[in-house]
């Protein structure tokens, strides 16, 4: 049993403007803390996966351009706004695919030209507060995704899961985990089945890692074993985040979800779609027009940990042959409620109304 | 690119009653040949997946069961046949699912049961007959699926295979690859998908390594991407093996398998599985009575290499993301011919006459 996880995945250290994260690549086996300071850091950190995760990725990318301008000696709001443009199109190509990127670069960058005829400083301050309100929000966000989710479940149910959208991907509860969380703080107990998620192994390292440290049943299975457990009965949600919702509902996540969708549609079993709305990108009209990350071979060739790659304490279920029989999202669910089909009609719903809580 | 893989992966000697077989546990980085001699040697190698694949493990276990009784002291039939039973129970135990295991025991013991009136080395050196025969069978066996399996296939094709089902995994040809090697021999060219196979990765491992020494275009991705290789067109059959056929047509196979028979049946591709008839099991009614084994959890936890996975020359499909749209075998192919549905009215008639190319 690791010890308990009681430090924030993201983190805004208020006292000297310092963005705080665990360092993802190293986890479980390592749990190393980076405060970060120059633009430059942030952006090394999203490149390498040391934070990741669309909504942290959005709220360190926000932090990472405060940075960028922080010290700018333009005297004018235009060479200030070429500055912000210039650390923003730096900061927003180094992953294509999470909205969450180019969502908070873009509300920081509007957060500026809405002031422009303040001073500079007072702009900058501005922005400081932008990127905390974007931190805040991020929290309050995750914990209504949670409430929402929790409708979705019951006590006891079996939930699978895929690569990382708990904790470790936002700024605190998660997304697809957040139900399980909040469940968790109501004495609800959960069993869930992590699938490894290759190449980078999320679930296993991070999501099986979060999972354990707060007590919750998990075990880890390899991506191939999903089928099985569904057919054994012991899932009655699936339950993933998401880094892109396009206007008629085709979900963008890590790889592998569209599998996992499939066989829930086969075994019948309910599949959840967790996430913020700033993941909704009405701007698209399908999944086909998204750009999806072409990602390094050897993330795959070459096994890149030596060392146990599940935390102590997680159960394994290993099956080595499974036996092939005869013979897609259920709802969205964002902090504003939760989203049934036809998507392209309930979608932009979501964007007009406040109080839509079952579409 | 390795060097042309020339040898055969489980070989007889006949000069010196040797068992010859490539160590899988060792590729691909490094091809080590072992020479077995004692039944122990050999039910350890298949204990530890030094040699594995169902026809290649019936094969080992034969020559097994022979090198046990070779050297008998009985002089009649029963102490003889004690022996034999002994041998043949601690044998057949050591992997549940593959039904090769004791179908090929259960022919040695036959074989010497029909000659009970023979002297004792008589006998030994018939039982050795049976393990020249089993082994010359398998050879002839592949070689008659991969000919039917080509007519199921066009030139240039894209292929997805699951695990390792090709010449490491029998005699040689393979059973799901036969058709892949007879068609390059007729200078058919296929593009082949294969899944890296969690947790043990036959297939980045044992197929990419057989198919690229072989020179086939090989690309190996992680399990959770063939739904996207699937949804990119890039796959026009699936082509698996399997470890046990029920007599209703379930088809037991390595984990993983049941995935992407739901897949293919999802993105409308046609799902093959390849196999000797020794597979078919007419004793058990549906794939629901098959054992199904489960293995150390450490298979998963510890990823027990360092060094590349992927043979040099492969060529790896990687995307981080797949995207989530809106909504199970073909045929089965043996020696004897191609079955289609229903199965439990075209399998059994497999075994009532010879020549029944299409079922």
């Amino acid at each position: 049993m690791n010890e308990p996880f009681s430090f924030e995945p993201v983190a805004l250290d208020d006292a000297d403007d310092t963005l705080v994260i665990v360092d993802q690549t190293q986890l479980p086996n390592i749990v190393r803390m980076l405060r970060l300071r120059e633009q430059a850091d942030i952006r090394n950190a999203i490149r390498t996966l040391q934070v990741r995760g669309a909504p942290a990725i959005g709220v360190a990318a926000a932090f990472g351009l405060y940075l960028a301008v922080k010290h700018s000696k333009a005297r004018t709001f235009e060479p200030f706004a070429d500055e912000l443009k210039a650390a923003k199109d730096d900061l927003v190509c180094v992953r294509p695919t999470a909205v969450n990127l180019p969502w908070a670069l873009g509300r920081m960058e509007s957060a500026a030209h809405g002031h422009k005829e303040l001073p500079i400083p007072q702009i900058i301050e501005l922005l400081r507060g932008e990127c905390m309100a974007i931190y805040q929000e991020d929290i309050q966000m995750c914990r209504r995704i949670g409430e929402h989710g929790l409708t979705l479940l019951r006590d006891g149910d079996g939930i699978l899961t895929h690569c990382n959208a708990g904790k470790l991907a936002t700024s605190k509860y998660g997304t697809a985990l957040a139900p399980v969380y909040l469940g968790r703080e109501r004495n609800m107990l959960f069993r869930v089945y992590v699938d490894e998620t290759r190449p980078l192994l999320q679930g296993a390292r991070l999501t099986a890692f979060e999972l354990v440290s707060a007590g919750v049943d998990t075990t880890v299975i390899c991506d191939n074993m999903a089928s099985q457990v569904m057919k054994n009965g012991w899932v009655q949600a699936v339950l993933v985040g998401c880094d892109r919702v396009a206007k008629n509902g085709d979900v963008c996540n890590k790889i592998g979800t569209s599998a996992l969708a499939i066989l829930a549609r086969y075994y019948g079993i309910p599949f959840y779609v967790l996430g913020p709305t700033s993941t909704i990108d009405l701007s698209i009209e399908t999944g086909d027009d998204i750009v999806i990350e072409q990602r390094p071979a050897e993330e795959i060739t070459s096994l890149w940990y030596q060392k146990p790659m599940v935390p102590e304490g997680v159960e394994v279920y290993n099956p080595a042959f499974d036996v092939t029989p005869r013979d897609l999202v259920t709802a969205i669910v964002t902090e504003r409620g939760i989203l049934r089909p036809p998507y392209h009609e309930t979608l932009p719903l979501l964007f007009q109304g406040s109080n839509c809580k079952n579409l």
